[in-house]
């Protein structure tokens, strides 16, 4: 099979918006309350991170295939951390501590830059460039295996729109946000290019996956 | 996380139906036409032994969540093959081939000794005893990975009766059989022990996802 780039437990309010414009060091998603968007995910066993109880039902099938199979992934520099311009402060070694989850390669997308550094498993390397040639980097650097669009949301929108990305999975949750980064204006959006199974949970979000066609 | 025993693509018809009684080389699954059951599943990229094409949308996950984290199997004996009785035909490997798609050490459950034999990456071991006994072997040679409980109806039967199964996925085909080996009268008989989310698929099935209270 080939070598796929996917998306992986992506969330957008109702309106389609997955953060706020305003991002600090105290709300990565700005404005945007995540806890409301991500609540299904948190709730599930297989959550990167969590060790013990949790849910198993069908959230849980979309967060334990977070890491199947997934060799590298690309993320966008605001996912990293919320500094802007050159890396003035190398201490930051993004928002997941000592043992980031990711366990692979991870390619951030930056202008300025910065030695690669390693915290446990997970290598973070810092590249320019646009989206197909970061992503042949990634590929070359994930030995095989698929690669994950982390995000946010310019970066997914960057990778949609240069036709990069084979699969997605958006979690829509039941909130309305009003402004913020839009991922779409509506799903139907991408229905030239893709497949789409619309998913209702219980847990109140609609999982859509799209798969090209 | 504990090693769990997990039923997956387990399929019946609406009246609880897996297989017919009269299992034959020819129809593994006696009178009950397992095209119509497993059509779902066929059409999936991830479908065991796919190599190219497909649907990766919700059927896709369920299929391709078969083998994660796996380490051994376990299957009754009409799993494996027609035969009854003593194992007086040693040619009969399996209905699979030369290449399994197991990838692991399988327990066929039976009354009566065979010596293992390794097909590609798969070992078949023939067992005797109660679930529980056949487990703990299972256990022992998975690494610390999960079981699969591969089925047929009966050998599922089994080990629900032990209280043995973490979780299970059941798909339910919007076919009626009539007569043949039944999982369950209702899906609700499990309801006392288990969580369940019920979702339909667009593809007409309706995937039965159970996990332990």
């Amino acid at each position: 099979m080939a070598q796929l780039l996917r998306v992986h437990n992506f969330n957008v309010s109702s309106d389609g918006i997955g953060a706020g414009e305003d991002q600090t060091l105290e709300r990565p998603f700005g404005h945007v309350d995540h806890m409301r968007l991500f609540s299904w995910g948190f709730a599930t066993a297989h959550w990167p991170g969590r060790t013990e109880g949790g849910t198993m039902g069908l959230d849980d099938y979309f967060t334990r295939d977070w890491a199947r199979d997934i060799g590298a992934e690309i993320m966008g520099r605001n996912k990293f951390g919320p500094q802007r311009g050159p890396w003035e402060d190398h201490e930051w070694q993004g928002w997941w501590g000592d043992e980031p989850p990711f366990r692979t390669p991870v390619f951030v997308m930056t202008h300025h830059e910065r030695p690669s550094f390693t915290l446990s498993d997970t290598t973070f390397h810092f590249v320019g460039g646009e989206p197909a040639e970061v992503l042949a980097q990634a590929r070359e650097a994930a030995g095989g295996k698929d690669v994950r669009l982390g995000g946010g949301v310019s970066t997914v929108r960057a990778f949609l729109d240069a036709d990069l990305v084979d699969t997605l999975h958006v979690a829509v949750s039941p909130v309305k946000v009003g402004h913020g980064l839009k991922l779409w204006e509506s799903p139907d959006e991408l229905l030239d290019r893709y497949h789409l199974d619309v998913v209702p949970s219980p847990s109140g979000v609609t999982h859509h996956l799209f798969w090209r066609k």
